[in-house]
């Protein structure tokens, strides 16, 4: 039997690359979680070292920290740089991106308008980047933009993460509005993506294993997409859930996971599949 | 009774402008109709002696060439700048602005969209102030989007008389498939304004009387949106059909005209209800 990982799979390419980023630091700190998962977090520590710290005030000049994924506010960035602490920048490039197109729009004197949620950490990052504070606005309903002393040329950006449905929402709000509207779509198609790449696989495979928690949205609606191409699709947690009897008389065995997932998880199922396989 | 016209009717502004600056120019030529109307352009040629010629190889090096309200292309403008023709340009400032947008776009790197009638007059004009001619498109439908070779920056600019809602369904489009799109809404919103203002002045006054052709359905839209607010409404097309006992008893009388009456017919209108109420 052949065994086939879907064409993208569990963890985004910002998360994967910030942990390998990570791991290349040994005995360095996160300022704030790396990514959103303990598990990993966990791991991190065991096998490298790395502490997490949450409060600014509490990194010491002669740390080495590692910025996280989602990026943090532009002014603590330059503290840090103050500081002389060493810098090991894990920020998605795909958060880098608003960051650079807010701090260019801002300057060349546009109103920007994130949509985004302001507690989150990207956007709390994103929306510092703005030189012009009193011309810089977070917004999650299109309503909000009405109350904003925007002017008539506006850059947008979004939260990666957001929906673009809902990004459509605030876009057309303010192109009726306002004469020039330069829009960045700064989503991130990561789930969708892995959501693509398991409905291709399911396809052609006998059977679809999807690794993730049982209680993740999006690792549900990963199985479900499965089941909806592949006969026998199962879901787990873990590679202590697999059954031998699962993979008689199969030729294809396709894989995905969950956007929590890491991939040393991955690999034990993998890994046990093909113990059972020989 | 006092009479009072809509803050906004009949003629636009970019009509009303144009219809000045070719009063200014007797025994000049306009290159094309100046605007869609029959009855002024007669007007133009029996007051002011102002030619019409439809084919730029008939106008001869010495005419004066009044260039249309909807603007010509920008290679016709050359070869007319060439043959040193008097050039006097009655184009649309609002026809101007995404004229100018498609160069400086075009000459920026950005695929060029317009949506627009590849016929009309207006959009010929536009589209032709592209530097990058393999990066300009003109489409009337979001469908149509799929199939361009755009890049990833693409600037989008509207016909000026468009919808809005016909305009964000090509903007949603290309935003979900491309990294930035600059919009500039370039939608003149004269229709919308004279409806506004007549519905405005409606529910003050007494009487309505909207000018305008009976078989023009912008005319019909004011008159319909007139009766909306106010009691006694008229439509009528010139000052032969007002009736004096419409205006018995009335205070205030509004008055509203439809975007292909020219003025001169709108001011024969007030003269007469003037003099019914001496």
């Amino acid at each position: 039997m052949k065994i086939e990982l879907a064409s993208s799979y569990g963890f985004c390419y910002g998360v994967k690359r910030a942990i390998n980023i990570a791991e290349q630091h040994r005995n360095s700190f996160t300022y704030g979680p790396l990514i959103h998962n303990k598990d990993e977090i966990n791991r991190l520590k065991e096998g490298f070292n790395i502490g997490l710290i949450e409060k600014i005030e509490d990194i010491k000049n002669d740390n080495a920290v590692v910025i996280r994924t989602h990026g943090i506010p532009k002014n603590e960035l330059a503290l840090l740089k103050n500081q002389e602490n060493k810098i090991i920048d894990a920020t998605c490039p795909y958060v880098t991106t608003p960051q650079n197109i807010v701090a260019k729009m801002s300057a060349e004197g546009y109103s920007v308008v994130i949509f985004g949620d302001k507690k989150h950490p990207e956007i709390k990052g994103v929306v510092s980047y703005a030189s012009d504070k009193n011309h810089a606005f977070v917004v999650l309903e299109p309503q909000e933009l009405d109350a904003l002393p925007l002017k008539n040329k506006v850059a947008l950006v979004s939260q990666t993460t957001k929906k673009p449905e809902d990004f459509l929402k605030v876009v057309n709000r303010l192109i009726l509005t306002h004469k020039e509207v330069r829009v960045f779509n700064t989503i991130c198609n990561a789930t969708f993506e892995n959501q693509d790449a398991a409905s291709e696989l399911a396809k052609r495979a006998d059977i679809m294993i999807v690794i993730g928690g049982r209680h993740s949205s999006n690792s549900k609606m990963l199985h479900s997409i499965c089941e909806q191409e592949c006969k026998e699709s199962y879901l787990i947690e873990n590679e202590t859930e697999l059954n031998a009897n699962w993979f008689n008389d199969k030729k294809l065995c396709g894989i995905s996971a969950g956007a929590s997932t890491p991939d040393w998880i991955i690999q034990n199922v993998v890994n046990k599949i093909q113990e059972i396989n020989h």
